[in-house]
């Protein structure tokens, strides 16, 4: 029987043992090498300083303006100062969506002005808006069960609330309410939609997000009819009636109005709308394998974000984190057996099209990544770390997590989540992994005015630096190559 | 010896036992009476419907808007419903300050929107707006000590920050940074002025509030002559040069653009200015006193808010409580010796004109007042309980507060703080008394956009009503009348 650290999170440190455990299927240098990354990062990942840098010299930066070709330069000099071998762009194309300005005021019977956000992809108003009456439905299967009758000529307001949850659970129900809510009230008449935020804070902000998926038009050939053709031949379209959102003290507050009886009117004026097309990149910093350089684990996280915010949690955090996670493992005394490829998506937030042009320029390639991950979910602590390989592999997928355990980390199961970006190669057969971060606060402040630095704990981000590199370091330096779950 | 009822508030209510004390100066059937108006309220007072109903009913009612006018009507139908035997409106003249739109735009070296308010009574920039430099003073002090080099055509950025106190105590300091920034850095030669908000949280709401005080324009011949006259010939004016606040993400993101050494350029338009004049009522509602229907208790709160909100904690909250305090009183079986008189206070947010009008019209009759409280401080816990009063009445006082104390409200001094409606009355010679809130969490949303409903705890309002009821109607029915301290 072998001996191998285990070791502890406490107040002062990390404190570590010599423990009985079974053969590891990654070398014993590795293992001490990777335990050495962790530690070093939780003095201090230098994780912190990126996030402030990106959110302070660039700010908000939402795909198509003029601060998203700030942040891609941002990304390229930070990858070259920190010591990537390599940093490169490629070119991410989609259609630019607007927007100009928003208002909402209840006409009747209570004037008074109402905090909205229009929905990404939604379509304007005429000018000087639409009013009419409000009609309220509890959820979306509430909006899905109403006649033509009761919705015809209204605006459409679904209040349902999106539940807390450790793992963001609760927003895959709720999203549903910001991609289909147009869709189906259009269809039904209805003059334009209100919804309550997808989020979980009682604060007077309202949660701005895409309100129309790609996907949809895809597969909806009604979506797709009124679609406008990009200059690559893809489609794009804006929701079939204007939408928005309210923030959840407004949501009450529409709520009790409508409680009370009498009919409500709102005059709803969105100008918001397409704006051609645009070209930003993804940017990658890489570090050379020394021995198989055209193998690549890929971190990363996305360098746009929305607008109403600096997108400090969304995503500063995670571009800071697999930066600084592959910068420490760049001061190694050798470069690890594989290519380690950290990417700033694109254009995450209104398409996915950061990612989605990844999978597609390195399609051929996909057979090529053996491990990938990705940061979107905040910059609270990682809690459980998830796999998505092939039998074969979990033995080592279990020594990578031996290494995060002293981190608060939890050794999941083999159904990783799939992060956004890093969803379409993943689908492309490529082993995937999740480091599960803890949610719970995250949609207090996701796709809000809220979202700011001062939401970011330096020493947190440092765990999820200390995580991050760990495994990076561990899969690129393994003897063996991770193997892909069977598709 | 007598004995005594002494209660203590537990989970499930409030417990008393009989404990010995010495002769009160109110008599047994009057304190037996208060501690079940005290524990009545703490079953339930109807203060937080109350708030609900102005909050929702109303919305924001910034003094001289169409909704002033209408928390004038909700107050008056409100105390009607609620019992009181005389109700009646006294007129309140002020003169108009429009918010129109605000904006600031850093130009370079990172242009991205900042979040502001316009402070109350700040003049106007050109439209389209002034662009200038930059240059931040930590404190008001270090820009009472700069130079007329420093400051000549720049926007001034004064960044000191609030500290939090349960009292409020980080208020007073505060303040002055929002009141004398504009008049100290206009007279230097400044184009405009932006302050960290005086408020302590960390959300990216900026907090509006007067940003020039009456008695400035009173004490200060450069202000004085710059005064406009209005139809009663008082006086009033804008800021020398247009002033906002900027939320504490903001002010943060400002101070950490500045450090970084490169000349930040702001662009800042202000949208804002005197719009004429507006009658506005406090509004009052009183219970007769069966013995002595012209000697007064007055409790109340201010009817108005800034408009960010909806003025829940500020002040529909205080007009909550006193009301149902006072309608609790309208339920016994009989009138209190004297009258209880319960003020709706007009426009209290820009310049105090509702506590002012009502001590000029009330002037003659100073000492029909036996005493005074406002409740002007939000929504949380009172804790402590103050009087002012003359030393022969400290027993009376005693008493009222040993009825207090099982609702966690322990006894203070005889300095009590004067809220602002009363101020002015409190001046002619009158027995003021103070149940000062805990004030954590006040400043966190105070003048801001977040001031909603949803941050008022029912429960926490019952015990601000078990509180006023107790202390009006002991101070109402004891044989004695308080005598005011000397002045």
């Amino acid at each position: 029987m072998r001996l191998l650290p285990v070791c502890f999170l406490i107040a002062s440190g990390v404190a570590c043992a010599q423990a009985p455990v079974a053969p590891s299927p990654i070398a014993e240098p590795a293992m001490t090498t990777a335990a050495q990354l962790r530690d070093a990062a939780m003095k201090g990942s230098g994780a912190y300083a990126l996030v402030e840098s990106l959110t302070t010299e660039v700010g908000a930066r939402m795909a198509g303006s003029e601060a998203d070709a700030r942040a891609v330069r941002w990304a390229e000099q930070k990858f070259k100062a920190l010591g990537f071998d390599r940093v490169r762009l490629e070119p991410v194309r989609f259609p630019v969506w607007r927007r100009g300005h928003e208002s909402a005021v209840v006409l009747s019977p209570a004037p008074q002005k109402l905090s909205i956000l229009a929905l990404g992809f939604s379509s304007g108003t005429p000018k000087g808006g639409v009013a009419a009456e409000v009609v309220r439905f509890p959820d979306l299967a509430a909006l899905g069960a109403a006649s033509e009758a009761q919705v015809r000529g209204k605006i459409v307001f679904v209040s349902q609330k999106m539940e807390r949850r450790r793992d963001g659970g609760g927003y895959g129900p709720a999203v549903a309410v910001r991609g289909q809510s147009a869709e189906i009230a259009g269809r039904k008449g209805a003059a334009a939609v209100l919804i309550r935020s997808i989020g979980t804070d009682s604060d007077r902000f309202p949660h701005t997000g895409g309100a129309l998926w790609l996907s949809q038009i895809a597969l909806d050939p009604e979506i797709a009819r009124r679609a406008t053709k990009l200059g690559d031949g893809s489609l794009i379209a804006t929701t079939l009636v204007p939408a928005a959102a309210l923030s959840n003290p407004d949501a009450d507050q529409l709520d009790r109005l409508i409680a009370r009886g009498e009919p409500v009117r709102i005059q709803l004026e969105l100008d918001v709308g397409l704006a051609g097309e645009y070209v930003s990149h993804n940017v990658i910093g890489e570090l050379i394998g020394r021995e198989k350089p055209d193998e690549f684990v890929l971190i990363g996280g996305h360098l746009d974000s929305w607008d109403p915010g600096t997108g400090a949690i969304d995503d500063a955090a995670g571009v800071g984190i697999t930066m600084a996670a592959g910068a420490l493992i760049a001061q190694l005394p050798q470069r690890p057996r594989r290519s380690i490829r950290v990417v700033a998506f694109a254009n995450e937030e209104q398409g996915l099209y950061g990612g989605n042009a990844y999978a597609k320029m390195h399609a051929d390639a996909a057979q090529t990544h053996v491990a990938i991950a990705e940061s979107d979910f905040g910059a609270d602590l990682i809690y459980r770390f998830d796999s998505n390989v092939a039998p074969e592999s979990l033995p080592l997928a279990d020594a990578i997590g031996s290494v995060l355990y002293p981190l608060g980390i939890e050794r999941g199961g083999n159904v990783a989540r799939v992060g956004s970006d890093i969803g379409p190669i993943a689908k492309l057969g490529v082993p995937a992994f999740s480091l599960g971060q803890d949610g719970n606060d995250y949609f207090d402040y996701h796709h809000t005015a809220n979202d700011t630095l001062d939401k970011v704990d330096a020493t947190r981000l440092d765990q999820n630096v200390a995580a991050y590199a760990a495994f990076a370091y561990l899969a690129a330096e393994a003897e063996a190559k991770i193997t892909p779950p069977k598709m």
